[in-house]
């Protein structure tokens, strides 16, 4: 790998992504046809597909194929994208922007918005547990389904959207907002990357690296975010920013300040860097987009 | 198997179940306890336990001892009863009652109903994807997520839940209706049917069988529910009932008719027993189950 440059990279998987999501997904007019038109809306609503591509990545990293594992790193963006319907949801976050488009629930009412949710985080261990046209054995395609769960479920995601809400408008502890973000944000990016070892038969101290790198990139992120919601606009976003503040929501740079907040940043992209370290240049792209995630506007 | 009671067999069934969710679900003060409380809130509010009964069952036809899969089994409770939950939601069907007890929006408000169903459903996966102290293969355990998934998602339950909602208020034709029921409600029991049968190692033969079986006691479930929702109390059914009129809801009855409608139970009733007539006396509490589903008053 001479010349590397991580946005062509970037670039490059998000058309590998978006264009198997596309062939995996049922298609718009599948009946019942507002449902599935609901589930693409959100899904092609322009996301960055930082968790697929970290599949991928982290695939690269163990020296695996990554083309034999576009369709388990589509099942991570399906769980992120169900992750947002509902938490943009009126009785959750009440969003009206989401990536630079009008919410799901706004455009095709909330009942279909909670519907296309469920049904995104039931595709998503659809596609996990498909054998016919896998090349993954059953005991990593379970060993993936469980780690997935786990990162997702209510001791996982969940878990961190449910304090999130419930801290609303109130002053909580760094330990609290914490659990927050290592559970809200930090949990799928590091399931993200760990799917990506699995698939590729990482052995134990790779899997453990490649988990401190993850916990590290995944909160790094939610700092950034947190960070973004101050600095940036909301056309740069494509979401409502300044909210954290409106809705008196908890976050880094209101806990410690912005000064801190950017130290904290710049801690955890060294520990991701570190975490990795024992790995070839086969791991470059996942020492980019660890830099790209503190230095991202958006 | 000399003398048997169904009722004596469902209840010690329900017992086994009611003790292995309450054993596998996180405990009500796990954190956040708001979000524990409300799973297990619906989970724990009386329900019949038909599905986890039927997965039972199903593996006591083909040969299977009970008791390896009852984990698997309770996780059909957790799907289903999510299921209720999102149904229940003010933006959904907008019901008070389920079970006899207040619905889980109404008691916990509508973010963490959502969440909590999110909740169960990723758990539900969670528990088929464990392989520690599962009895099972992972290939087979990879087949039973992926019949699941295929039972629940947009093109299952979930579609089916669409269409009923967009019907509502609106005369629909007998093949939309159909569509309804066995996307809504009969897949999920055929499901469950077959996930036993698939845990038990059932043939092919047997396989068909009991899919068979599960869409002929499926759609005979529904049409008794419907039946009930007009001549039942709400007392006795422990939700609202004479709500299908109210919302204008399609139903059995209400297209074809009362009389017309109990014809056709009796006929799905039949089916259901001819479609297992090669099984031995192992399958009696299929057939007593079958006989009951048209019978119920709740």
């Amino acid at each position: 790998m001479k010349y590397f440059d991580v946005k062509t990279y970037l670039k490059e998987k998000k058309e590998l992504v978006d264009k198997t999501l596309d062939n995996i997904l049922p298609k718009k007019d599948c009946f019942p046809p507002q449902l599935h038109s609901a589930m693409r809306y959100c899904l092609f609503s322009g996301g960055k597909r930082l968790r697929p591509i970290l599949v991928l990545a982290a695939a690269e990293a163990v020296g695996e194929d990554q083309h034999k594992l576009l369709k388990e790193a589509c099942a991570l963006e399906m769980i992120h994208t169900y992750t947002l319907i509902h938490d943009d949801l009126p009785s959750m976050d009440n969003d009206d922007y989401r990536r630079g488009h009008l919410t799901t629930h706004n455009v095709f009412g909330e009942a279909i918005a909670v519907l296309a949710g469920d049904a995104l985080q039931t595709e998503a261990f659809s596609i996990l547990s498909e054998t016919e046209k896998s090349c993954f054995s059953p005991e990593i395609k379970i060993k993936v389904i469980r780690l997935i769960t786990a990162a997702c479920g209510s001791r996982g995601i969940i878990g961190g959207q449910t304090v999130d809400l419930e801290s609303e408008g109130k002053e909580i502890s760094m330990e609290l907002l914490d659990y927050i973000h290592s559970h809200k944000t930090a949990a799928l990016i590091t399931a993200s990357v760990l799917t990506g070892a699995v698939l590729a038969n990482a052995d134990k101290d790779q899997l453990t690296d490649l988990n401190n790198y993850g916990d590290a990139i995944g909160l790094a992120f939610q700092i950034t975010d947190d960070i973004l919601d101050i600095t940036s606009s909301t056309e740069q976003m494509g979401k409502t920013v300044g909210k954290d503040q409106r809705m008196k929501k908890a976050t880094y740079p209101s806990l410690v300040g912005l000064d801190e907040a950017s130290r904290l940043q710049q801690e955890l992209y060294k520990k991701s860097i570190d975490a990795i370290s024992s790995f070839d240049e086969k791991a470059k792209p996942l020492r980019e987009i660890a830099k790209l995630i503190i230095e991202r506007k958006n």
